[in-house]
């Protein structure tokens, strides 16, 4: 039982964090501490824990020590460096007018772009969340070679599966994880059994390191999507998933290199920049600051 | 949206609620803030929001204003009430030594009587739960007068219902809201599929005001019980269906007046006295402590 732990609660579009400052002094985490935190009727409740911690490298703010609720590591989350981004300038570890700070993270470093109200907190960062990977090999896919075509070709067409529901067709991306994005036809997507159609495939042998699923529609205003999460379930936003669906949508002609997609917690601007690389932009936000003993 | 709203998060047995000081200042909810406070991604997360506010009966310590997560008023809440006589104790408002209070709910005055750890603070309550009804017109369930049997009379046995699983014997029991206890053979309760057989008897028709469902065994440590929640779903704890299933269990020849009541989320131990109140005891505690902007 640890007494007076402090720690700020934040979240990106409904991903939500528990945020410990490990800068002003050294926090450990004991076993089974990360979950006591993470359960949403006996702790604070949390999809992840995220301590602040110093950097080994000199270009870096700092290190984001990212521990999903159920104790595993995670290497890196978008919605999360978004947060940790926020953590380190409204706690004025990162000066307000530098605009731009470097995370380090278990996946490698991360520059960040960030806007501030008039008060100097962060409102919104730009996470470079790196070049999409489409080798079916790599994503990895197990299909059919001419279901889907390295990155730089066109991209020549879906890989179709069937399922109780009929057949489905998947762009496969990888953003560090693999995803499967599904462009459904009309608006349905409201009523769609996200969870039950995206369980049958996150599972499928298509797949051998499973996979994400995301199912979308085009509109006027960007690309409306769900997400249903491997080993999770379906959940409010998903930062590479937004990324995958943005340059699936781009290789398949059905939106530009600049698009928003529209979560269920909210929106993220994605732009596939000219050197491959995908840049995601979003909003990040404080719930609430306290004190917790677990 | 209000700024710098400090808060205490607690919970019974995973029952858990945002408590509010309305003592030291007034604190008026504004429409749709509850369900703010207590949505578990983008605020606090809670069951329900209760705030402590002065009570105009000279014998209460205080008002138990309780909200629940979706705005809609409780009345009473057997967990609730015991997070409230622990921010009374641990706040100061009621002195330790005391060792009794009276809560002020909307189901009118709650004696409470409570035990403290050696630094004052509250770790247990018992509540008087009231008498239990056992008339099946006031429980209300519409079923054949010789299905069940009034208050004082031995109760004359289960009234049962036919399922897609089965036929299913229940004893209902009024805690100020109806209760269906069914006790199941042998010890396959972690293993019952208490969301669907649950929510098939929520809306049978033998229920005009639907009901809570309890799946109950009896064992050598207490009673082992689930909980179906009228119009929620399984919970982790529910004291209105822990006093129904040891009233019940006491009724059939069961348990004795006194018994443990094991809940997913914890114990509860039931007596019911001679005079007929059910008398109900149980943990509170104190997960965290904090300030919100919602």
């Amino acid at each position: 039982m640890r007494q007076g732990l402090e720690f700020v609660k934040m979240h990106g579009l409904g991903n939500d964090f528990v945020m410990i400052d490990g800068l002003a002094r050294d926090v450990e985490l004991a076993s089974g501490e990360v979950e006591r935190l993470c359960d949403r009727h006996f702790g604070i409740g949390a999809d992840g824990v995220i301590v602040v911690r110093p950097s080994a490298r000199p270009e870096c703010a700092a290190y984001m020590h990212y521990v999903n609720a159920d104790g595993t590591l995670a290497q890196m989350c978008g919605n999360g460096v978004r947060c940790f981004a926020k953590f380190l300038v409204d706690r004025g570890y990162v000066p307000a007018e530098d605009r731009r700070l470097t995370a380090d993270t278990l996946a490698g470093p991360r520059p960040i772009t960030f806007t501030v109200d008039g008060t100097g907190k962060m409102t919104r960062a730009t996470v470079d969340m790196g070049r999409p990977v489409l080798d079916p090999a790599q994503v990895p896919v197990s299909a059919e070679p001419d279901a889907t075509a390295p990155f730089g070709d066109p991209y020549a067409g879906a890989l179709e599966l069937d399922s109780p529901w009929g057949a489905f067709a998947f762009c496969c991306v990888s953003m560090g994880n693999p995803h499967a994005v599904c462009f459904l036809d009309g608006t349905g997507l409201d009523e769609f059994d996200v969870d039950a159609v995206g369980a049958f495939f996150e599972s499928h042998p298509a797949f051998p390191e499973k996979t994400n699923v995301e199912f979308a529609v085009v509109g006027p205003h960007g690309i409306a999507m769900r997400v249903f999460e491997r080993g999770c379930g379906e959940t409010l936003a998903c930062g590479t998933g937004a990324c995958a669906t943005a340059v699936a949508a781009c290789l398949t002609g059905r939106a530009g290199r600049e698009t928003d997609v529209l979560l269920r917690g909210g929106t993220l601007h994605v732009a596939w920049a000219d050197d491959g690389h995908v840049m995601m932009t979003g909003p990040a936000a404080e719930s609430f600051a306290g004190t917790v003993n677990v």
